[in-house]
């Protein structure tokens, strides 16, 4: 045995006499860029001798190096063996670099690692003297081009039916599919000729309205296109409970034939955008809830709508997209988000990995809402979530002239402390039509800090202003007056949208403020609030602290992390290394059954004025309303 | 943390304090007998607390123990949690104990230690305080009662499905099947109730003519029955070459389906004859040679059949047995035993394995014998293989009364050396009809020591007995006179077979000795000759020599492993750990091309001699042929 050391790492291995520098760099881990395969043709794997006896053969590839580098000890590590103790030092322009990539939504570049790779190889065929089989062959040479050791690569009965074919028809020139799985490598595909620069991976957020698809080139880390679709099994249930009971009534073949139909349109559409083959999209990422990811797999989510609540599993899952008739290369991967609980699904556990909440020692409250909510808190050692009913308000139901965020909907208004007059933009920029979470939080904190509604919400009909009105029903304020309008007639907000607007903002509140005593930790400790989903996108995060939606810190630490479940899964996709941390996230979490615990409901109660009984814990909030009262006299 | 040691074999495991005994030993690697899954019912976890502080309550499970053993520091493991750094006796009758079975052909008793387990659990029904997801709670269920750790197990998509459902269905009373993978445990099957007992294995010797299905008992490590079915693929063509044209010209589906078909025939009439369930059987394990291991994964074999002779894959293969559609649990394993080349299959393999050449430091010749022959030389260190072609003479064919082993042959025979009265036995006692490989040796070796024939085969016509004859033809030897027969003529033998007989058995002599040559090993250097397949069954091993089959060694180191194929495969069926050398083994073995050696022809010419040119390799047959030329004077 004689032991190579590499330089500049100092990285040592032991190998047999004869052995290439190549074989060695190899077994010692290090990813020298071979384009032949090894074989002296492409003068890519270039390193120099310090020290110790080689053989190399300059006249044959003396070609590739100036004099110079001669001198230097310059040689081809695929051509150079070993005779004696070594010492090599490896450029860094013939090591493969990590490649880093920037992901939507991430501050920092992320490392390109897909789980996925093509190897091109050209293959020596065989002869009476090298009779090998074809499958050691093939895994010889991808081994050779910088694959995973041979022996750890297996073929899955599909690709063994096909390798002897291919490989004869494309004359021993071909490109081989290497994926990553528990226990080794497999090799999922092999096409004819060099087809190493098509490897593409999918990630998908599996909502239960929207399916949202990005495409990515995962040779270059490049994302290549998006798509989205509405998830069909709507025609099955408007909401997750209904499609639960259609599924208990019929049976889950439809509802998942519609979840892998409404992913495969999207699919679809993105590769077209992209001008690319499905059959070379290798991996899909997906981040649903519980329930949904589920019934993707056809698992019976039936166990999860009523006490005590129980999905089937809860652990990261690796399947066959083939197996569930997803749209890609047969033999391709699907990965699954983890879940804490039915109530805690993939989806948040991908806002947790967008947002690195898990990485950081500062404790960070992560918020998601949507007609449901969920809250986590916690940091790199510990974090503590729950779920609750946020109730529609906050997506504009139960609000009379409330809206989902579509085209006229008011999205952001200020009102003016003196006359009382909206400022306001819409969606599109078009006539309103009414108004939508974000501009409800805008108008809720513009009434309160201008004293046209008290702290519990009940407004000021002693001001004399023409948009302040006493009904049969409710005290309303006027947002817009008819004519401005796109529907006829005036826009207002009554006395009993405040205070179903109120309850929302008071059970999030109050989930925030659970969470935090249940970890001994104040709002002063919590560094940093993240929004995730498509309200936090467009949230005034001023008024949403105005208005005590969220525990109040510096406005400069609230943060929108937007799709939080695709900006995870994208992640998951371009880096295998953070798919590993997911379970370990999942098992992290303890879940909080708000129902179980007795504070929550004090908590709410306090939660219901605004922005809460105790301005103490709302400094900014409590001179903001003094400075109002004040102006007001 | 407290360091728990076990005695006697001194295994120490820090755990968190609060730990039970049970946990403690499971971690520590230690299989305790846990029949109620660790709930203190059934009182066979039983250890004794040498020294340090636990918690036990003797109030409640002193019931378990005499007050002696009381006092001895007796407790259940499952209900006794570790306090302080402790020392625990765990007494032999609390260990599962290996299990040590006999398998056919084996001298030595060979562990049980299958791949595949069931574990009955009865688990808690999930409740708001435990709402934990089914399959969590079954896999921790499973690894209390003795399985791997959960985190190490994972349940395939088809399983994943029927979880919720059995689960509820038997009110949490269920037997999981697991079965080790690369990579981990795979739960391969649910079962309501206690099943337990019920898992069974099959071993498959798929022969190109014959198939044999030996069924085990995996819990008990009995063999419950044996079944065999001709191959069907003789349909398809007679000999391999045949059905691989066939497959060329058809397709391969007809050729995979009849190799499917008839083992599934043998695997339902061995179940019927042991009245199990298919569905109980989880594992199949199959050595068949290189072109039917192809054609039963429908893997194409075209390309073995021609120079240079390539198969697409030789090393050992795992598939879900559903894959190809065998007939047992369709969750099971198909495991097939890898190859060398296109001509050492994995029936060759099985051999070594059944005759343990490859573990021993001793050099073994093994030689499997048919219409085509196979022969491996080596020990733990090396080995070299060869095939060749022996002709048909030796299974019957090319000679005037030459049959296959069927009733009515002539299976052993001796010839008076004074009167030349032959005196036989045949297969089934009837009269005789012809004369069988067996016969053939044991009448040539007679012939020779009779001195009615020379060492070159002719047969010395001036000897005055009736039984020699002069032909049209050839010279002939009368074995039994037309009366006695079956058939109504005169059994006899030919110089013309003398003639094919010699030149099979130079080939196998001469492969024999090109091996030799090629290790640079002596006869006297070879310990042991092992004969494989029917053939050597019935074979003479003193005759054997004589003729020159095989090299000279002492008779009683000349042994018959019978069916190699099917007894290699009960090894690797009831023990995995053999499973795990088998692809080291055919790595081990260089396979020698006899076409390509020089040295062979000239070993086959001087085989051509009875028992050779140079006597002095065969000292004994020397003093046999002296004693007997010096009685005839």
């Amino acid at each position: 045995m004689r032991t190579v050391t590499f330089l500049p790492g100092y990285r040592k291995i032991d190998v047999e006499r004869g052995t290439t520098i190549l074989d060695a760099a190899q077994r010692a881990g290090l990813n020298i860029n071979v384009v032949c395969g090894g074989q002296g043709k492409c003068g890519k794997c270039v390193v120099f001798i310090q020290s110790g006896r080689t053989e190399f053969d300059v006249q044959k590839y003396g070609r590739f190096f100036s004099d110079q580098e001669l001198a230097k000890g310059a040689c081809l590590a695929c051509e150079t063996f070993v005779q004696g103790d070594l010492h090599v030092i490896i450029p860094e322009s013939t090591l493969i670099q990590e490649q880093k990539i920037l992901v939507d939504g991430q501050d920092k570049p992320i490392e390109l690692r897909p789980s996925v790779k093509k190897y091109y190889v050209e293959l020596q065929p065989p002869s009476l003297s090298d009779p090998s089989p074809d499958l050691s062959r093939l895994l010889w040479g991808i081994q050779k081009s910088g694959g995973p050791i041979a022996e750890k690569m297996y073929a899955p009965l599909e690709v063994l039916r096909v390798i002897p074919g291919i490989l004869r028809h494309s004359e021993w020139k071909v490109t081989g599919t290497i994926a990553l799985v528990p226990g080794g490598y497999r090799l999922v595909d092999l096409q004819e000729n060099d087809t190493s620069k098509r490897v593409y991976g999918a990630a998908v957020d599996l909502g239960s309205t929207t399916i949202v698809v990005y495409l990515w080139d995962l040779v270059t880390g490049k994302m290549v296109s998006i798509a989205s679709n509405y998830n069909k099994q709507i025609s099955c249930g408007e909401d997750i409970l209904a499609r639960v009971n259609f599924a208990r009534k019929n049976g889950l073949d439809r509802l998942q034939a519609l979840a892998v139909e409404s992913i495969n349109q999207a699919l679809t559409a993105a590769s077209n955008t992209a001008g690319i083959d499905r059959e070379d999209i290798y991996e899909v990422v997906v981040a649903g809830n519980t329930v949904m990811t589920h019934m993707l797999l056809g698992i019976d989510p039936a166990y999860m709508i009523a006490e005590p609540y129980v999905p089937v599993v809860r652990r990261a899952l690796s399947v066959a997209s083939g197996r569930i008739g997803i749209a890609c290369n047969p033999n391709g991967g699907l990965f699954l988000f983890p879940a804490v609980s039915d109530f805690i699904g993939g989806d948040i556990i991908a806002d947790i990995l967008a947002c690195g909440m898990a990485d950081r020692e500062e404790i960070s409250l992560l918020i998601d809402i949507g007609t449901n909510f969920e809250v986590v808190l916690g940091n790199r050692e510990w974090m503590f979530a729950c779920a609750g009913a946020a109730g529609p308000a906050l997506e504009g139901g139960e609000v009379l002239f409330g809206m989902r965020a579509n085209p006229g909907a008011i999205e952001k208004i200020a009102i003016d402390p003196v006359t009382l007059d909206p400022r306001y933009s819409t969606i599109n920029g078009i006539r309103p039509r009414g108004i939508c979470g974000s501009g409800l939080i805008d108008l809720l904190a513009g009434l309160l800090t201008a004293c046209i509604i008290d702290r519990t919400g009940h407004i000021n009909t002693g001001i004399d202003n023409p948009r302040i009105r006493k009904t049969a029903h409710f005290p309303e304020f006027v947002i817009v007056w008819a004519r401005e309008t796109d529907i006829g007639k005036d826009i207002v907000i009554t006395e009993n949208d405040i205070k179903n607007l109120i309850m929302s903002k008071a059970s999030i509140h109050a989930a925030c403020v659970t969470l935090m005593k249940q970890a001994g930790v104040t709002h002063k400790e919590v560094s940093t609030i993240y929004f995730a989903g498509a309200f936090g996108n467009y949230l005034d995060k001023k008024n949403a602290t105005t208005i005590g939606l969220i525990p109040e810190i510096a406005i400069g630490q609230i943060k929108n992390i937007g799709n939080g479940a695709i900006a995870g899964a994208n992640i998951a996709l371009v880096n295998r290394r953070a798919r590993k941390i997911l379970d370990e996230i999942a098992y992290r979490i303890a879940y909080i059954e708000l129902n179980a615990e007795p504070s929550f409901m004090d908590e709410y109660t306090s939660s219901t004025f605004l922005p809460h009984t105790d301005l103490t814990l709302f400094p900014m909030v409590q001179e903001q309303l003094e400075s109002c009262r004040v102006r007001r006299g």
